[in-house]
């Protein structure tokens, strides 16, 4: 039996979803894969609430799924059994302090990611993680996949601006780790732990997160090529050049053209790579990085540069760029977009290896993503009702999994290992790497409630 | 009864150091500590070596203390008994690889700092972590700690460098974690938890370490005021007008004096405080921030200013700033070198601890350090063979730490828990944090054989 009157009596009846209708509704996130519905779905208004429903699973064995806006792509937020309590952060949406002084905001993790870097900019200050949902993805989700973006090369993720941290540990006791100031080595960095744990170690109540002054100037250009090898060593004459751009964006030819077919702003259809990018900085620094950046691109054989002369025409530009997933999702009843990443010098052998697999198996991909730091989104554009089409789609996978580990790359840039991914965790690290992950998982989790078939092999 | 001669067979004989004046060398590292003689001193030269002897430890119950240079402030490589065994990492000291193309390079454990940050800086890239003691510390013994340095406020510590890491769990297997991707959320962030774990967790192979460009310029000043809360304005005021300096240093009044005892270079030996700060990036930036900088110090009452006009006298002013320490160490037998850390608007208030504890227990304090990241080094100079003087220090730090963590701050920013630190842990954090890493830190190493007495509380 639920203890659904106990969880009434912590968070308020109004916070308790127990019908049919709002259980299915936090029964998939933004994977491809089945949705499993919930047993109850509890949804604390409190640090303190928060604690007192871990406690109660606790108590009664409950297995937990931490959820914040479900928008990961591995399976992270799917309940894993229809035991489970979902516990939702959504009311956990606090902006705590804003500390423009000490350059670190505190928050609770439900505070929704756009909504956070947009309170910081009022302050004329700057959060620069930017992962694609951070429209609706939430500061304590960004933190349990350690959500990439498109500013990863020259501003980190998401680990990077963590700070500190207050988690609940399984029996719902707060632990604390790290702190208001830029250095602190006091005791173990579980914060960094807990970063892309996906639920599985601990439930974030609060965290502590590191500002910096913003960019005082910008520029931003896009390039085409009718070669995606041209492409990628204009990349590397970029980097060799020791400019880190904010953002360095690639699309392939098939999601130039899925892009122009929805959008219709003149992109080049016969274009079999598009580089988008963008300096920011000093506007001296700006104006001479831009100009070794498009000095690069023509040495490398760019058939046609944009540089956007105002704010207007740089919006279009990562307009273009942001419609990149949605055009291409449209097309096909399913999308799987994958985010193995390779170290940058391998983007061609990359590329080449997608679009071989893509032919291998007769599927239609498409790549677009951030290649600057070599994590790449091929898509597989299916209908996974389609039971022959999916298990292409599902060979195409591993065997793109294999050649990215070959190449010195990993499973998951930014998207995490959830449920999707967990088999191929030891063809990347070791037996001893899974052996010592799952110490560490079973000794804080003994009753194995947080989000237990996450990242299953550990 | 010591397996010395199977040590031997794995590491070779040369490489085990057994004569007691061989291992007293090994029994004290750089904190204020009784030292320890270890039984038995062993040196691999390779990866595997490494493994075969932790994995002959783990078979006979040794305990185990990794130890690079031993420069660390806590007591993290004192050997925990006269039953450890000392794992010196001097031989592993092989620069892998420093990939330009990829900015990143891959290091043995016992590399020097300074060694790699010289090698990264001939292939005109940069690596900026650089602890006070960079020129013999190691890389190993850099993550272990996680190091700080006088660079934090702009480009963080050596956590902020780490890509990824390949360490030796209790038995001798090789664990993997990160990768040579900028972005990477494969499994647990275990190198995140072996930062700054203090040998406790794992023995450190293998690092890969982020690398950036080099800033193209750079300014440095120094500035006196007769006022400490003006200096801590001035820092104030820099940061609120969004500069970030790579290094902004403070030196209270007697640091002024004594160094310039020792140096004669015309500090003003009236100033109450002093600041040096240092600004970098692209030229134009480094102009307008320099302005930016003395129109603050000007503005918050410094009563001179002195701006470095090339790189001679750049030079004086971190000669000025190295010779700190040493200049404040010669005076008494004993330096007690703290780095209690808050945040930096809480300068002028840690200050004014520091002086009123000094009055209180009558004691010489002097004080200089990071005041951008709000990282200072009380020192107190003392003999600590004397007894009734060596407890006031002790009631003094004691009431150093409580003040600090009533301000927001933290136990220590830069040099570890180690031995010295342990018992003040909870202060700061909680009981289930302390439970937490326990737990973490059993699971493990169930045999506690991993520097036993380090994080002792955990």
């Amino acid at each position: 039996m639920l203890p659904t009157k106990d969880f009434e009596k912590i968070v308020g009846r109004g916070n308790v979803l127990a019908s049919v209708a709002d259980r299915q509704t936090y029964a998939y996130d933004s994977a491809v894969l089945d949705p499993v519905t919930p047993a109850l779905v509890v949804c604390p208004e409190t640090s303190g609430q928060l604690g007192g429903v871990i406690a109660l699973c606790y108590k009664h064995g409950l297995p937990m799924t931490v959820r914040g806006s479900g928008t990961n792509l591995s399976g992270g937020t799917v309940p894993d059994s229809t035991d489970s309590v979902v516990i939702s952060t959504q009311k956990l949406n606090r902006i705590l302090e804003i500390n423009e002084a000490d350059l670190y905001a505190v928050v609770e993790p439900g505070v929704v990611t756009a909504k956070f870097a947009g309170a910081v900019s009022q302050k004329n200050l700057f959060y620069p993680p930017d992962p694609g949902s951070q429209a609706v993805s939430t500061i304590g989700g960004n933190i349990a996949e350690n959500a990439g973006g498109l500013r990863g090369l020259k501003y980190g993720v998401t680990k990077d601006y963590v700070m500190g941290l207050e988690f609940f540990d399984s029996k719902g006791d707060i632990v604390k780790s790290g702190s208001r100031t830029v250095k602190c080595v006091t005791g173990y960095n579980l914060s960094g732990l807990m970063v892309a744990s996906e639920g599985t170690l601990g439930v974030i109540s609060k965290a502590i997160l590191k500002l910096i002054p913003p960019p005082k100037a910008s520029k931003a250009m896009t390039a085409v090529f009718d070669d995606v090898q041209k492409a990628a060593d204009a990349v590397a004459g970029i980097i060799a050049a020791h400019i880190l751009p904010c953002t360095l964006e690639f699309m392939d030819n098939v999601t130039i053209n899925m892009v122009e077919d929805d959008v219709k702003i003149g992109l080049p259809r016969d274009a079999q790579a598009m580089l988008l990018i963008e300096v920011d900085g000093h506007p001296a620094q700006v104006e001479d990085d831009a100009a070794t950046v498009e000095a690069q691109l023509k040495k490398n054989g760019a058939s046609g540069i944009f540089v956007a002369r105002d704010a207007e025409e740089k919006n279009k530009i990562w307009e273009a760029r942001r419609k990149a997933l949605p055009a291409l999702a449209r097309r096909r009843p399913t999308i799987v977009l994958e985010d193995a990443t390779v170290p940058r010098s391998k983007i061609p052998a990359m590329i080449g290896a997608i679009n071989e697999i893509a032919a291998k198996y007769e599927l239609l991909v498409g790549t677009f993503g951030h290649a600057g730091d070599g994590n790449l989104h091929p898509s597989i554009l299916c209908d996974r009702r389609d039971k022959e089409e999916f298990s292409r789609v599902e060979n195409a996978i591993d065997e793109l999994f294999r050649r990215t580990i070959e190449m010195g790359g990993t499973l998951s840039g930014e998207h995490g290992i959830g449920t999707a991914k967990a088999k191929w965790l030891e063809l990347e690290t070791s037996k001893a790497t899974t052996e010592y992950s799952r110490l560490v998982r079973r000794a804080v989790d003994p009753k194995g409630l947080f989000n237990p078939s996450k990242m299953a092999a550990i």
